[in-house]
């Protein structure tokens, strides 16, 4: 399978999962059941997900196996882009080219829907399920790691500092925190959850966490990098807001043609931390090169 | 040891729990570090608590063994607050006499700090202890009630009805699910959570739901009365406001000396339901009067 049909075809796989994993549309009460769907449905590449799937690969584990682990991710992603969005947050009315969710359900919903899919993340986590064969100590290693990735030392703590550096001098480092807190965090847990959901040994483990780092530093240089030279349309949202916003970034601090260089280097570096899985890391390190060479 | 003992004893030891599973004050991003302990040692009775150890003790089981999990009850609990009084949904500027979140940290901050405790939540049910000797399989079961009991089938259900209710006719089956759901299922499974982590009999499982369930209600039943018969000070809340904003409450459809009935009933059958467990249930029927006998 080429990857173009890889990446549809599990696209495809991963929101069929979302869809069962969700509460159903117009379940009661309507309004909430109806947010957090829409919020999910709304667009998004998939990246997370598709990480998952692809290290399941690296690992030689039939991907179908941890596929809703992978969805649930992407549910926690998408309450973090619900919040985000909020008025007294970012005041974002359009998100890959639709409405906010509290643009269209109004902000009381929308905080109430970023909070259910974090619980609903959550019960993903919590289920057994027989056919999977997961030994429920490695269940629950794997939830520790993912609540370490998002809580006030992973994504929540990125965003707080992204919040309070806006408009303010800023150095490098707090920069290298945000990157690596409020989007790299998930993206790492991403790539490291198979292993994690196997109890992997510890070289492989090592692997995908190298994989995971680099490459999740590299989606954010690349997003920096896109905010200015991207456009509306194939951003879905309008750009040019971090420049506006004073906002520190890789390309305000080393120009747009070094960051590229940066973005270049991670992704051979993370390329490269994918060797001892041979060809089975092939469609990781595709799903890599479409995230360095994206345009949106 | 009489009950005001017995229970400022325990207060202290889950507000002591209660640090140690936070992070620390000023922890790197500062702000967020403090405004969820800020918000978490804002007062609060801790009955969720408390009742999940005078649970354990009806079970035979030392309640220090699974103290942590009751106090990640009062993380949960406490994000739900943050997030009804934000400005977007009940706009609430106090809460027990104190400043509520938003009011000292900003709405952005406070929206935050309430996802950070939610996720603290579930990272203090990921972890395994030796020494608590609890079986993984019981530990993820444990938390899948957890999520179901707060989810969009739980209190975030039952806080949308709420929202959407008011200012409107409301049937006495809505009210009943608001109360099922937004305080009754947090309750209820904090009852029973010592007999999910110990995978105890159905029995034991089915006296601790009935228990929960009819004082779950009484609570309730208990706070809708003090919202027209407390005043501020002891409330440390606004009282009338349930009048203010005609919602639906017990003593709107039934008079208050009715509702006093409801809840002294409710109460009687709460007790009934621990005759298995003899005087091990001492102190969760005195925890029981409490909630129904309470000024405030």
């Amino acid at each position: 399978m080429n990857i173009k049909n890889y990446l549809s075809v599990n696209i495809e796989r991963v929101n069929s999962v979302l869809d069962e994993l969700l509460v159903e549309e117009n379940h009661y009460p309507e309004n909430i059941s109806n947010a957090v769907r829409y919020s999910v449905f709304a667009g998004g590449k998939r990246i997370r997900p598709l990480l998952s799937i692809a290290a399941s690969e690296c690992l030689g584990i039939n991907p179908e196996r941890f596929i809703r682990f992978g969805a649930a991710i992407e549910l926690i992603h998408t309450y973090t882009l619900i919040h985000d969005d909020l008025p007294c947050i970012d005041n974002d009315d359009y998100r890959r080219g639709k409405k906010t969710c509290h643009k269209v359900f109004g902000e009381a919903l929308a905080v109430l829907a970023g909070d259910a899919l974090q619980t609903c993340a959550f019960e993903v986590f919590s289920q057994s399920i027989e056919a999977e064969n997961i030994n429920p100590k490695n269940q629950l290693n794997a939830l520790w790691e993912f609540t370490r990735a998002i809580g006030i030392d992973g994504t929540i703590g990125g965003q707080v500092v992204d919040i309070e550096s806006e408009g303010k001098e800023m150095t490098a480092s707090t920069l290298e925190y945000i990157h690596d807190k409020k989007t790299g965090a998930l993206i790492l847990f991403s790539v490291k959850l198979p292993a994690l959901l196997e109890g992997s040994n510890e070289k492989s483990l090592k692997a995908l966490s190298l994989f995971g780092e680099k490459i999740g530093l590299a989606f954010q240089v690349v997003d920096d990098i896109l905010d200015i030279t991207g456009n509306e349309k194939t951003l879905g949202k309008t750009p040019g807001k971090d420049e506006k916003s004073k906002k520190l970034t890789y390309p305000s601090l080393y120009g747009i043609e070094k960051s590229r260089e940066i973005a270049d280097t991670l992704y051979g570096e993370a390329v490269n931390a994918l060797d001892m899985f041979g060809n089975n890391a092939n469609n990781l390190k595709s799903i890599a090169e479409l995230i360095v060479k994206r345009n949106s």
